[in-house]
């Protein structure tokens, strides 16, 4: 799907809102690509991000996830206005086990007030690219609530 | 309900598998309670714990949640084994405002291979408890596998 | 929780909403209780309401646990408003297998525009009722845009 | 994706599962394609399948969902082996509006006991298809117990 956002500004709106999500910055997670109704977060591998076996932690899974689709919706979204997750179902398909995960956010049905987003996260281990997370997530929009 | 766990060791190894959870350290996440189907996490506020406007990231909430209901789970697999979450939904009711968040996970229904949780944050703000996330979480069992 | 509605007919206003539905007049669904923020569906076995193996089938136990947390809502909204379900989760936790099933949705957060459910189904047989299905559901209320 | 089906005849079992839930031919859906890891069901249009607004109800929709997804699954399963739906999660992204619908499920990840698919119900309204509903499905596969 190809999408025309309402705020010109919107990669310039999002990349200022992911540099104040202090959880990003502490786990090291980068966004990539912000691309109208898609967004990419990068989370480089580090034994701080573990659960019990050493991959890394659903929790940091779904962050990155969460956050992905949240700014694919928010990159729809017209300039004074937030984002806010309503929820997410996320499957974990195979272990979450390499040198990064990628996840990529994407709008399936924007709203006014509802944006419906599906999201998928890729394990990179020795060149080779593992869909490990499946999910499906739904967002809000405050309008007329600036998000900074 | 109350459970028969199959591992009469079950808080120690609940306990120990939740200290190699390298996540969890990071984020200073504490496990208080474990009992047989059941465990709570509490997390204190921290500046780098937020999403954009300063409320605990939805990605912490979960994660929290996801580990008190995957340790629910694990207090009643037998001893040689470990858990991994298949998938789990949550929706964020609240902010997730406060001093501390605290996670607990509970048992619905085990099973030899597939355990069903549900799963409550509740955020702690000036005394008041507010829940602010709801979940259900699927954990497999994978028997034969120790944890550590 | 207990819950003061909106409408002090909400309940005719219930009742004759789970009316018009004709999916539930087809498989034989009745609605028992409607209490502010509560309702319940009954479902009595049929044949043609199975799956493969002669259970319930999930699609049938969605149907009731969807009417039922859709009504608990629609119970606490204004008289002049619709409901629509934006998305739920269930997890099948038993065989639905019995004589009966009944489906019990509950508000676990009501809001102007979005409002969360809980929802249980249990499945009654010989004098036995074991809870076959667990979900969350998200309901949205659309004001000024009456049912009828 | 593309699948190797463990049964040559997989085709002939999921058409003879389909034929036994009794709950398709009430609501008179009919099973489409079936191919490795796909199946296909129709859904025409008949006013007692309706919530309170005339559309589709969505336990209806999400019945015919959960049995593509659990035909695409099924089809991949040895030849003496059931399927059960473990959970599912569903949004209605638009009104299921139309003459017929129409669900695909998809297989994502096979497994020898947990399989999970996507789902996708597209809503055909004078020849313009709408998608009306998206979700992901866990199923298990119960080896030795042959669905008939």
């Amino acid at each position: 799907m190809s999408f025309q956002p309402a705020d010109p500004d919107f990669e310039a709106r999002v990349r200022a809102s992911f540099g104040r999500q202090g959880a990003m910055t502490l786990i090291g997670a980068q966004l990539m690509r912000v691309e109208p109704g898609l967004a990419t977060i990068e989370l480089p591998y580090r034994s701080d991000l573990t659960q019990q076996h050493g991959f890394f932690h659903a929790g940091m899974t779904s962050a990155i996830a969460d956050s992905a689709a949240g700014y694919a919706a928010f990159s729809l979204f017209p300039a004074a206005s937030s984002v806010l997750t309503v929820e997410f179902k996320i499957n974990l398909i195979a272990p979450a086990d390499g040198e990064r995960l990628v996840a990529t956010g994407r709008v399936k049905k924007p709203g006014r007030t509802l944006t419906i987003c599906e999201f998928e996260v890729v394990a990179h281990k020795n060149g080779k690219a593992t869909v490990c997370a499946l999910g499906l997530e739904t967002l809000i929009c405050l309008a007329g609530k600036p998000d900074a």
